[in-house]
């Protein structure tokens, strides 16, 4: 195998999740590398460690666990791994796997354990916020998310990085249109609660969290379509206080899923 | 004046907040810029806007802004604009000014409104969490924020974007050492209460936190200090569900803080 650096990629190909796929492939970041490996959810193709990394707890384990997957593991230079990665943070470490295989939406609204608790996003652009949303979302019990096809960001690098592991378990569907998605959910028995800074109702002591619930968000700038708000059973509101009047969409979902969560806990 | 790409900065100065001083000379991103305008609370030396930027109601009123509070405003070419940013999240503005003040601790402990209601964090080193808890906090109602002076990072360009104008509202105090502070706080009656994956009881309902408190939060990578930990009157944790066991440092202060705050809103 030549060295990363050498590599030749299609032109478009910049690690997953830029297009219209879920995404996923390239990996980077001590927490998301450890948990590919861990989850042993997707075969891995090979893990890049820069050499001068120094000793680190996460990253030997990364070496033991891809050495016992017999997943081929090469030492590069801090140059060469710079050269490979598609994020600024990769902390010494590069995965590229099988793609995040994609879940279906009529599966995610009929598990037999808890009742569905989904996140479905309208249109989330930042790589960041999305994986954020994904890895608070997993710790709040959720158990699954929808993504639109088109016009929305996906497991890109940045994405995969700030879930922090999370994709490996997190079961995510992609559907063409979040409204018609909205309804398939809703014909399932799923209570559609979106957030939005317009909502008139507050997300605090919702009732309806307890059943099947999907909660919504909507894109960093705009909040929820016209369409995707017509088609939610509620319209909740993170109460704010002062001047600014909203939160980012990760902070959003945190609020909103941790309420779910304390919800269903009985807290 | 010289075009922004031309400007000479002496060393060391890459837009305020990466050294000891909190910082926020140099802001950026429409929101931020806006909030900065708008709130007037210091004094601004100059908004550069990239002339490409296209038409937008929010750049339209930070230059309808500027020229009320007689700021120097220059359009630019996104070129000359992108060589004076110091984020890639510009936004097509940005804007030179004094730093922000710092607050005082004693004050910040001595409201005479609502109880007081504070965030402190022991060693955030990311620019996005940082802003992102400051904006996260005032939207929940926290009436002021707590850094450490060194090891820390402070209002970077990056963390006042991630803030969106919450630096312009937030007090923050700068302090030599968390745990120090923390003895202070308390000696002025305000309950010490950290949030940590390894905290042994839930933040859900604690009652004290409709008195005077402090939210605190540890680093990145691994949470709370032995120090601080040992300073707490409580240690708190949100409960998680999931293999991963741990939240972003960002994801936790939205969760803790509107925790606060529904507590205190009866809710």
């Amino acid at each position: 195998m030549s060295a990363p650096h050498r590599r030749r990629r299609p032109p478009g190909d910049r690690g997953g999740g830029e297009g219209d796929a879920l995404g996923g492939e390239q990996v980077e970041g001590r927490r998301a590398v450890r948990e590919l490996l861990v989850a042993g959810r997707r075969r891995v193709r090979q893990v890049w460690l820069a050499e001068e990394a120094g000793p680190s707890p996460v990253l030997r384990e990364i070496a033991s666990v891809a050495a016992a997957r017999r997943v081929a593991l090469r030492t590069v230079s801090r140059e060469q791994l710079g050269a490979v990665a598609r994020t600024d943070s990769h902390q010494g470490v590069v995965a590229r796997a099988e793609p995040v295989p994609e879940a279906d939406l009529d599966e995610l609204c009929q598990t037999t354990g808890p009742p569905p608790f989904l996140v479905g996003l309208g249109g989330v652009t930042d790589p960041h916020n999305l994986g954020a949303v994904l890895r608070t979302a997993l710790g709040a019990g959720a158990t699954g998310a929808v993504l639109p096809r088109h016009r929305a960001v996906h497991l890109t690098p940045a994405a995969t990085k700030a879930a922090a592991g999370a994709v490996e378990h997190l079961p995510v569907a992609v559907v063409p249109g979040l409204p018609a998605a909205l309804r398939v959910m809703r014909d399932h028995g799923v209570w559609t609660v979106g957030l939005d800074a317009a909502g008139r109702q507050s997300i605090y002591g919702l009732d309806l969290v307890t059943e099947p619930v999907v909660l919504v968000l909507g894109s960093e700038g705009t909040g929820l379509s016209r369409l995707v708000r017509e088609r939610c059973d509620v319209v909740a509101v993170v109460p704010q206080h002062g001047p600014l009047g909203s939160l980012n969409v990760a902070a959003a979902a945190a609020v909103g899923c941790f309420e779910v969560a304390r919800h269903r806990s009985g807290a």
